[in-house]
């Protein structure tokens, strides 16, 4: 047997009871954790490698549940503009999105995210088997969802012709240690009900995860509400494709009616509060959400939206957009959101069998926080410096799949200057395009 | 006559007119900008030094405009505890308080802000010659206000004493090129009319700032309204103290009413976006504010409401919070956000003769922010990568009155890891006190 150790540092489980190891070390043999605790235990070993935390925290990875991370290659364009989707992304994305373009992105997305403690990120987009290459080549754990429309798309020359390519993908892909394919439905509003109960029986009989944008635009619930009576999540209940299968993302507007679906059907939710914030919609009411049972993660959403792939810094701004958002500042303590960005983050996204803490038998998905910065110290309260001190750049080494890919800051997986030069050489065509526009 | 030079990057300027120079360079000469523009302009000079910026930003530094930098040594303590000043804070600083820890504490906050590109910050706190003599053996910009209140506090046996440490500590530093003392009446609520009147007149005497905490607290609004029926800001006006020396932190509760008094006596608004938003305060009508002529800028407040004393992580706050606020999303524009870290922050602390835009006559007060990195690629907007992707770390070169104090994330005027190992010492007799409480 061949075990490696990381040691030196202070544990962060983020399991059930919360437990903190001082002096600890996480014991991995080939993809899993195969036991953790006090320092001591390792004398019970024969190490391969061996990794020095350096007093740092060791933790799990950061759970990304919700983006379009190809979208890399728009990132800051047309900002503060109304309707800046309609007026450029789309238009943009139907003239020049490609293979080529969605696999650079989703690269230079991909890297960032390994930079900064992400270590399974769920994505939706076009052409997404470029994603999971992308991601498989660099080491990164990922759902990948075909996006299904029903209208033409720049991968699909027919409505709903998505659900073909999501078949392919699927076939594909399952099985992989590293990449979970699904189905994206686009959202609520842009497929119908024929479609959606099609796509949940597909996703039961294949058994792979459904990502959908779900009560996220002002528009979506009045048509709703308008055409059925209903709020999206109740329509959705309606017709039958609320379950443990869903990813919803977004989930801007509910109430007490939808957290009880939501919670009874056991979906996950994704709240994207940076996004959301930028584009001055309504604060989620995810405090409420997790009191009523509903399993809430953190999504970055897509790079010209949020416009990061950074979850360190959704944990400070969930804390305090639900703080603002209640006028009382013990909403959401830092460990809970610690954990919507770990452990509850895995529940939301239906993995959290295998990834979101640090427990033996899970999959060994495992970071080190380098504490020793002046914005960080002095700690005495390991949660609140990670919500409210920390950055992707104190991340200083991160394990996926019992796999180092980033140590010391450098990327291990993937060769960062050229993946940048790749996608410049890309906004140079982009922005010739939108001279013309 | 010998020159130094930053060439090779982007210059923003943030002048008026909001000048941004592709392929530029700006000359120094002593402590101030004698020239900026394209890099042809440099043939015109001979350079005793030459820094790269290799193709980054070239900006003016951070103004970090509100805060007690030394209470990093209390950074991550008693969160998520309601009354946390009360039950913990207070008590803490009536027992340990004293010039060491004043000391080394401010030493942590400004290494921290010099490595965030923080240039110029605005402090007040007890024994506040220490932060004065921390920042200026570390070269950094800072206005010093000794806390004047109504109480005993850790450095003053009587109330009001903080007058007679005021007046030294103006003695002793009026004048300084990169200190300028200060008047600290700690707030609106723990300072009498008499002794707020007196304030006044020494600073106007002595030409110096005050600072003072002004509509931050709900009960503070009930006891003038109560007392007075008068805002809190009409108080000040009632009792003749608004004037173009007055530097008010937070102003959370304003109305119109309020802004045309900020506006028409030329007081400056330090917005504390992070702190207010962690404590679930109502939001600043920050928007309305800079509509109405008020001059708004941005401050972190002190390390244990921030937590960090991170200025760039506040652009993209205020950013968020205005637009959730406002439920608009073409609320403040990326570039009035990064004015209001730069050229609207030195308006705001009545600097802005000396420093907040690159100008030629100004101080040589400069960063450079490296652009090659995942997170910030590609650029299609300046202002906005600045505000929604740029993090601290992101700073690699600062340069305050001339002089180098940061390069390739080295602090050059500070001994970090010393500095870091003082406030852990300090944090064990923090911990150890509060077993007793």
């Amino acid at each position: 047997m061949s075990y490696k150790c990381i040691y030196n540092g202070v544990v962060l489980t983020m399991n059930a009871s919360g437990e903190i190891i001082e002096n600890g070390a996480v014991v991995i043999e080939g993809a899993r954790i195969v036991a953790l605790g006090n320092e001591a235990l390792m004398g019970g070993y024969e190490f391969e490698e061996m990794i020095d935390a350096r007093g740092g925290i060791i933790m799990p990875g950061f759970i990304n549940g919700h983006g379009h991370v190809s979208m890399s290659v728009f990132r800051t364009l047309g900002e503060d503009v109304p309707n800046r989707l309609q007026r450029f992304l789309f238009p943009l994305e139907d003239r020049l999105i490609c293979e080529n373009y969605v696999r650079k992105g989703a690269m230079l997305g991909i890297a960032e995210m390994i930079l900064g403690g992400v270590t399974t990120f769920v994505d939706m987009y076009y052409f997404e088997d470029e994603v999971a290459k992308a991601a498989k080549e660099m080491g990164m754990r990922a759902i990948v969802g075909e996006t299904i429309i029903d209208r033409i798309a720049p991968d699909a020359q027919l409505p709903y012709e998505g659900i073909m390519h999501a078949k392919a993908l699927i076939e594909k892909w399952r099985g992989d240690d590293l990449i979970t394919p699904a189905l994206a439905p686009h959202a609520t509003y842009s497929n119908d009900e024929a479609h959606l109960k099609e796509i949940c029986e597909i996703s039961k009989e294949l058994d792979v995860p459904v990502l959908m944008h779900v009560s996220e635009m002002a528009y979506e619930i009045s048509k709703f509400r308008e055409v059925y009576q209903l709020s999206p999540v109740q329509y959705l209940d309606h017709i039958g494709v609320l379950n443990n299968k869903l990813i919803a993302a977004h989930v801007v507007y509910a109430d007490e009616a939808d957290f009880a679906l939501l919670a009874k059907h056991d979906v996950g939710v994704v709240h994207c509060v940076a996004a959301n914030a930028k584009s001055g919609r309504p604060v989620s009411p995810v405090n409420e959400m997790l009191k009523r049972g509903v399993k809430v993660g953190l999504g970055t959403d897509g790079p010209m939206s949020g416009n990061t792939l950074d979850v360190i810094g959704l944990l400070d701004q969930v804390a305090k957009v639900q703080k603002i958002n209640e006028k009382d500042n013990t909403v959401l303590t830092a460990r809970e959101v610690v954990e919507m960005g770990t452990i509850l983050g895995a529940k939301a996204i239906h993995m959290d069998a295998k990834v979101g803490s640090l427990e033996v038998g899970k999959l060994a998905d495992v970071i080190i926080i380098d504490t020793i910065a002046p914005h960080l110290q002095p700690i005495y309260d390991y949660y609140s410096a990670l919500v409210y001190g920390a950055y992707p750049q104190d991340v200083v080494f991160s394990m996926i799949h019992g796999k180092t890919v980033m140590q010391d800051r450098k990327l291990l997986t993937g060769d960062l200057p050229q993946i940048i030069k790749a996608v410049q050489k890309i906004s140079k065509k982009i922005k010739a395009e939108m001279v013309e526009m």
